[in-house]
């Protein structure tokens, strides 16, 4: 793997405490193929290792670091995934403009304390090959099923027509807005655990939904995997970390603020005992909207069916996006049930 | 395992030649627990053993010993589940008179010439125990769901909700008239390949969109298992073999030979040069109608995308489903392309 020069002078690079910058203790072993990824990860559990899953979409931060140390904890081989996955954007949005940044991701990797021990990084995780049976959907096709939704790979016109659905949790929140997201979530996440075959798989609380989604796949599909979720990670001035904080111009990510800032006084309102969502959601609101952000949505749901609630009288978390300029952030908060 | 007496004057117990009758050779292990399947799964593999899955619903027939041979020749060891799927019936179908005799087809197994090492028999493959997370669905709870099709496990109030869906071959076929049907297959198939993790899988043929919809779902979920199809087996006046059969009258029984009979004379009417579907499902049709049944499709399809076709010019299939009386029977026949 050939380092990349560029690496220092990354616009997010600052995210890396430069004590992290000498360690580099470890190179991992970069996979693209799904069947030579499962050889590698049956080696492994052959030689009684457990297998950590971390499934990120590259362009790493702080934030994905987190996840890997998360990971560390509960299993001894760690493989980290680095996979954009059109089956979770609709044609509509930011697939072709999502960042990325392989050789620096691997920079970072190799500088993470205790390391990474395998990448897989697939060119395409859609592609069966010349026997794809029914054909591939053309785009005409794919707009034309029964179903009222189409991903990237539809509109890419593959063949691949299997989706898992949690189709309670797909609803709200990201689902309203974003409607084949967590269908292409859970299929990607489905497909990874089928090729690495890990003990445990983490996922950040920052994408709080999805977290929620694939713990509550994990336990309807039986799969025997132990899902750990891992706290958000934030900049030093509270803004939750995400790939997609690089596209926000100086200005923008100063608005952005207002989310976690306005999200941290509903918290603290919530924990002085001030149980009426409706009152603490309009704090936020408006707090977003005065700093010219433009809400998606602000609700206040149960930490484990997401469903909305008016009053707190259970663990609850504060969820949030909105978009500054053409940036789509999200952000939540837990809010623990103070009369407990 | 204690014996069951009525088992040779079981209705279908004529369906096994003597022959089978004194070779009990193998005690299967029966396991109703999915942590205990899958514990014994890891186990048997870490001998270096290769599992062969076949996946029933029960009342043991010839086709479903045909499986077992099938899958012998393929694997080590050979595990077999009998679960009664509530996910794959809507509340207005035959999950309630859906026959059943565990003990009976616990004898037949010890019968099976090389055995059967595992029967896997939960008592519900959907109950998570007390934590739900999001709570059961009512029935209401479930009908008000955006999903358009409700199976037996939403309508039992369980907290289960993810389906894997396969978005097109599902449609068609019995997917018309059984709208949750392929969900709940998939779904329940994904589930036993997560407990029991075979290395192969064998599916009847009788089931031919089933069979074509697992080897899609696997394809595209990454199953690293392999799908075999076999052959139908039939009785010896040539009606397919199905548990269902139990329920049909001497009368209806002799009226059904239609299906099989009809399908007959279309494949050889094929096979020397007719390629006009229209007309060949007219024969079908007719013969069906004649002798009294009701059709609730008769088409010519593609092997592989399941889609209608005009004239014969690729491999097809001819799928027909039939009411007799209160009894829905489905037989297909594949027809080879004669002018390759």
């Amino acid at each position: 793997m050939s380092t990349n020069p560029k690496f220092l002078e990354n616009k997010h690079s600052k995210s890396f405490p430069s004590f992290l910058m000498p360690m580099a203790n470890k190179n991992p072993v970069i996979i693209e193929d799904k069947d030579k990824m499962r050889n590698w990860s049956r080696a492994m559990r052959s030689q009684g290792k457990t297998i950590g899953l971390v499934p990120t979409m590259g362009y790493l931060h702080e934030g994905h670091i987190s996840l890997i140390k998360e990971a560390q904890k509960h299993a001894q081989i760690i493989v980290v995934s680095i996979y954009i996955n059109p089956g979770q954007f609709s044609p509509s949005e930011d697939l072709s403009t999502y960042p990325s940044d392989f050789h620096g991701d691997i920079q970072k990797l190799m500088s993470v304390p205790g390391g990474v021990d395998a990448v897989f990084h697939p060119y395409s995780l859609y592609d069966y090959g010349s026997k794809t049976g029914s054909g591939g959907v053309d785009r005409e096709g794919a707009k034309e099923k029964k179903v009222g939704v189409v991903s990237c790979v539809e509109d890419g016109g593959l063949g691949h027509e299997t989706w898992v659905r949690v189709e309670r949790l797909e609803n709200g929140l990201c689902g309203k807005s974003r409607p084949v997201f967590f269908r292409g979530v859970a299929t990607i996440v489905t497909k990874l655990f089928n090729v690495v075959e890990p003990d445990i798989a983490v996922f950040g609380k920052k994408d709080y939904q999805q977290w929620r989604v694939i713990q509550r796949m994990v336990r309807d599909l039986d799969f025997s995997i132990k899902i750990i979720g891992s706290e958000i990670m934030r900049e030093t001035d509270g803004l939750a970390m995400s790939s997609r904080n690089v596209h926000l111009s100086p200005e923008a990510r100063e608005k952005a603020l207002s989310i976690n800032s306005s999200l941290s006084r509903a918290r603290l309102a919530a924990e002085k005992g001030q149980v009426n969502c409706r009152e603490l959601r309009d704090v936020v609101i408006k707090a977003i909207e005065e700093a010219g952000g433009r809400i998606d949505y602000a609700e206040i749901v149960d930490q484990e069916s997401l469903g909305e609630v008016e009053e707190i009288r259970s663990p609850v978390v504060f969820c949030v996006a909105a978009w500054f300029g053409k940036v789509r952030l999200i952000d939540n908060m837990e809010i623990k049930y103070m009369r407990d």
